[in-house]
């Protein structure tokens, strides 16, 4: 679980540098699919993985604007300062949860926190995978997201 | 591990069924990113699995051709008989398999199969995000890939 993690980071930090070659118009630009921009696409990744983690920790939601934080520097930030938070609690944790049901604040289903885990990792990957087509469409050369062969 | 490979089948299938609406001309249509159509993509996930998985075991690779297979028939057909042989092997896993390194037919260097199981769930969730993409620009709903609030 945890190396699926240090692999959505490694990718995470790779499309964030890949970013720097857009202008902002084409990093904000709302596009088909997905959420919308390459910006807003990582931002929400970084946003729904906090989220989740906090709410498994039994801790409130931090409601973060993406009008406050819509540069390439500012969503570099926040993935950077959750992620060491994240990275301290997904260390100490248990290799397996139990199938304890937790509610969280925005939904009234109540889910096991081994699901939600996995939920963040699925989530992340599915909206990376929409971003290689719009690099495409743009006739830009994609992150590669091989996991073998990395370094995890 | 086992539950990403239950959640990937489920969404798989369901795009399977979504693609049931398209002809077989935007079935088969190479669109701009990934690795080509919609139906190339999920055979192309289908024969990466399948791979991946004999590899894992030892056994030879199977060379299968998608002109052989180019239809959503035979693509299912091949979904689902692979799986069965898939399933066996997953069900009879041990929970780690330690860092022996492997060798696979088609790649000099080395992997840990727990590498490559990674791998497998990864590549799968990629590509399908990409669907998604070419769905919404069709003006068509993409498949739900929510991981929480799945029966798996």
């Amino acid at each position: 679980m945890l190396k699926f993690f240090t692999y959505n980071w490694q990718i995470r930090d790779e499309w964030l540098e890949w970013c720097r070659q857009l202008t902002e118009e084409d990093l904000l630009k709302n596009r088909i699919g997905g959420v919308g921009s390459f910006l807003y696409t990582i931002f929400h990744i970084i946003d729904v993985e906090y989220s989740w983690i906090r709410a498994i920790q039994g801790k409130d939601d931090v409601m973060i604007e993406f009008n406050d934080n819509n540069s390439l520097e500012r969503v570099k930030f926040l993935s950077e300062t959750f992620r060491r938070e994240i990275s301290i609690f997904l260390e100490t944790l248990p290799v397996e949860f139990g199938d304890e049901l937790i509610t969280v604040p925005w939904d009234e289903a109540k889910y096991t926190r081994n699901d939600i885990l996995h939920h963040i990792i699925a989530h992340e990957i599915h909206h990376i995978g929409q971003l290689s087509v719009w690099a495409r469409e743009m006739n830009l050369k994609p992150v590669s997201v091989n996991y073998i062969g990395r370094k995890l």
